[in-house]
């Protein structure tokens, strides 16, 4: 950690500092400039809080040298991740493909989507039972009806299933149904959420939130790695800017610096960054391209009729056929879809 | 709401949308331009998902009319709410000022920092006894001892106590012991926890989203009311955007047209927005004179030993004589402080 | 354009409206809602301005039907628009590509660069003359010497050369070197300079913006066009968010969105919007992938001593081993490069 | 500067940026940390650019310690720059107020609205003659016809008159008629205009680009203050983000950080932030209890049938009483208007 003083700073001051960062436990090294003297806290700086420093009238800023998360850096693990669940896995060459429904709307429905999102390729068959809605007074979701509905539409594809976890309290519920977790956007930083499926064996897709940066993102999946859950996987689905064209603004430069920085896999959820069905596949490529390990695709019988998310869900046909195309472009980058 | 559609719309399309509105117990306005076909469904459009109409290829956009709130909105309720607790007022002529440090840190602190507080003219204590960290290494708060501090320093200074609640799960425990319940910022969209509070009949202080727009902050407002629970305060604390210079940026307008659009009152957290101390009373001056309803300020004996938020705090003297500043620009703008 | 009064809108009110309305040439079309009064303005409302309307204390709103430009759009040609210049194009089937250093430095290094990427595949070479930098203590580039300096690389390799203009003033020297000029993020609402090459017979690169809407971007497009310049290149280049991974964000979906509302060719430039030479090939891919026309990409010999944007810039190798790779993501997609 | 080397930095390449910091006149000073090696450049930092560093591999980042800017600096000039320019003051205790229509739209309206303002207090008339408009189908301006407009409202109300420059082909033109010559903010960063302004003696208003930050912005006053001319006037008048309720967020943080880091005076334009007239005054009370010297306020008699603005615009009336009102703030924070 670097502090940089104001100039003017006395040998009082930096006196002052210099005690302060040995009794934590650290090295103080000291510069002085023409200008500005700077101090460097040599040592594991994580244990330091910048805040301490700030507060100092007489610091002008304090730099952190290093990333403030540990276990999911690429330092701590130099290979990727490679997540296995009923069968199939996260993070390797093959690429993951979650699809269907934003909500899940009965048996019949997703035994039917289940169906065609496996024999188009899918991996992972998605539903939220529990659904973040913006107002009141929409559907919020079937509930425990709807985590049976997942577990029938397994036991009919073999697809391991994904489903929403928003409240701490529906924990044991869940678990008891869902091979793969979900923290939604809004929930990245419900801390107590990430602590309770960090204490689960069982892999959690963390959603990166609508304004989290990605060093926020990754000390959210921190958060759940801390509690012993090493089975993370990291899903970019657009963050919030000025832009209105799009429902969200899809960065998909985060893929590649996120696999710089983590050794966690990443996927792209196309469907909510775009929020329109005829921009889901050229970002599904992009995403694809950039070195994303799977996708998170929306898929709907009638999307006109869906009881959320409807603008941006595929029918299971033209998913289908998006697939195919697709697999070229994974197969271009050396991956198999 | 008024459904554009695509250039080159049939009959056969515009008959299918307005048998779909008809069915939703609304009226249908068609207007045929010379490019576009537009039609306008008269009615209570909050029954209507836009989403329902956007799943439509032939749709080329939906616009809504009316706000999708309603028990918050101006609307529904012409003159300002004003919340009493603990011989307390929010949002009447008299500004509330609430004040104390980030994180309850001892009892002897409380009530010393609640003493000196009280003295210069806060009509609100504030703590936090559960915090939420980006990092999981980071203090996490006192709990339970934490709220029974504030409970200590309410009876040394007879100041109401207001505390944030992070997890449903601690609910009774915090509303036991609080005058007023924090949601924050981070949880402005934990629909689960909104609803719960929307259940007590406490004051609940409503912290904007990072990344909210104002009308997503009054649907979660929306959550709560529609709950039960009318006693809901909003508090600007500054939103996210490309600018560095300040931790966030300050959304001083957001104060004025919530006003327009809500009878809630509205304070401002001057404090979080800015994330340095020097920028404290010039925000909180802009708070005032933009027609905020009171103040969140932090405030710690010794800021540079603060276990969190220590830049941004002030001392208690340098609070002091800032509110004897600020107590003129109230008086300009026809308010007390 | 549609005209939402606020409530309690009188007759007199509406009247005033549907006059003002019909003075402009178009017909008035009203709704009485059970809230609302909307109003219709059907013809051709690029001919009005909404905020004629907007300035009227009872109108609460305005909201355009139409797109405010025209001649970029696709309504107005359905086709896709290809640009011929020096016997290379852009906008077909065989993606362009722009590649040279950030800013002109000699001619040797011109000529030098300019082979190596010629025979790599690139079919336009780039380098500014002209720089506009943040500091004006910063090189500002070598101006009608750089110039000379592109013309003798384009004599050696056959390719056309691509500059920026900054100034209205240089517009004539540029054209005489230049083969496509280019209009800088920051110049891309520098209206004037825009109607000046509106006015010339040559291929302009409209660089999107910094904090630029789809929308924006293409009115500034609309004004060249409107000058009798078709010949518009648009290149995507990152925009600025509240994320400092990258310098800035590039924004992927504004490719496929802007292909949908407009005819004209599409090109990204992954250097500048990711600042690092490790994000270019998986950007590049990324915009391949979405649908791109093309890449702009900086190459130097020496990216550690480049007078500008070293960071970002490959070297001659790395560059030709990328296009090798990016040309089976073109193929995977129907494009050739 | 502050050199981060990347983990597995050898001896040789510590040793090669120790020799090129010495090259260019600076001191190398080494720390050896547990995990990285750092290396700062003593000396003044602004001869080197950042990149010159960025550009190696083995670098992992670069950190500035000083400003950029320095002319404009703080450090550079204790004291606040005051402005004197037709008997009027911009940045001393008195406030600077500048009001006028958005555009000027004929002798009788400048002359007009001129004698309303000054009778309420304005300072300085402001008014557009060349307009840099979204649409190139909208009103551009009247170009010299509205300069000598201005001239005759100055000569009428003895208002000394500010006036929008667009391009340095205007620039004779502009300084035979205006006493304040305005960079509006898409030409922020047009660097050829502010270099021309920087060689008159004259006061140039320079707004704050739309997603501009404040150092970029205090970069641009650099540029003009570089050239000699150090009467610069910032003006802030909101920045870009993903808020829509208004029409940019009105950055009031803005001001106390430039007036910490700048000598210059800064005043705030409400009117263009806001895009509402009903925001006007809330702001512009914000703006002064925040620290702003002056205000810019749009003024039309007519604001229906504005030109261009019409939204935002008070009437003449509307302005009088707004700065009685502000009157007041202004004196709450020890200022006069």
């Amino acid at each position: 950690m670097i502090i940089v003083l104001r100039r003017g700073a006395t040998e009082q001051d930096v006196l002052q500092i210099e005690e302060a960062i040995k009794a934590m436990g650290l090295t103080a090294h000291i510069s002085r400039g023409v200008e500005r003297t700077i101090i460097g806290a040599i040592g594991d700086e994580r244990k330091i809080d910048p805040e301490s420093f700030e507060g100092l009238p007489i610091v002008e800023k304090v730099l952190r040298i290093l990333s403030p998360f540990r276990l999911v850096s690429r330092e701590f693990q130099k290979e990727d991740t490679v997540i296995s669940v009923g069968g199939k896995t996260v993070g390797g060459k093959a690429l993951a493909l979650f699809a269907g429904p934003c909500s899940v709307e009965g048996h019949e429905m997703m035994v039917g989507i289940g169906g065609r999102v496996a024999s188009a390729g899918a991996t992972f068959l998605r539903g939220g039972a529990f659904k973040p809605r913006t107002s009141p007074y929409a559907f919020q979701g079937m509930g425990e009806e709807g985590l049976k509905c997942l577990v029938e539409a397994r036991e009919a594809t073999g697809l391991p299933v994904a489903t929403e976890l928003m409240d701490p309290r529906d924990l044991d519920l869940v678990a008891r149904y869902a091979d793969v977790i979900q923290i939604g956007a809004r929930n990245m930083q419900n801390f107590r959420l990430l602590t309770e499926v960090g204490k689960l064996d069982k892999p959690v897709i963390l959603k990166r939130g609508m304004s989290a940066t990605v060093q926020e993102w990754l000390m959210s999946a921190e958060y759940i790695a801390s509690e012993g859950n090493q089975k993370i996987i990291l899903c970019e689905r657009g963050i919030r800017t000025y832009e209105t064209a799009t429902r969200n603004t899809f960065d998909v430069s985060a893929i590649p610096v996120v696999k710089s920085l983590s050794h966690l896999p990443v996927i792209a959820d196309p469907s909510h960054a775009a929020g329109k069905a005829g921009l889901v596949e050229p970002l599904a490529g992009a995403a694809i391209a950039a070195g994303a390990d799977g996708l998170m695709i929306e898929v709907h019988q009638q999307p006109e009729r869906a009881l959320s998310d409807g603008p941006q869900s595929l029918k299971p046909d033209a998913f289908a056929a998006m697939v195919v195309r697709l697999r070229r472009v994974a197969e271009a980058v050396g991956r198999t879809l």
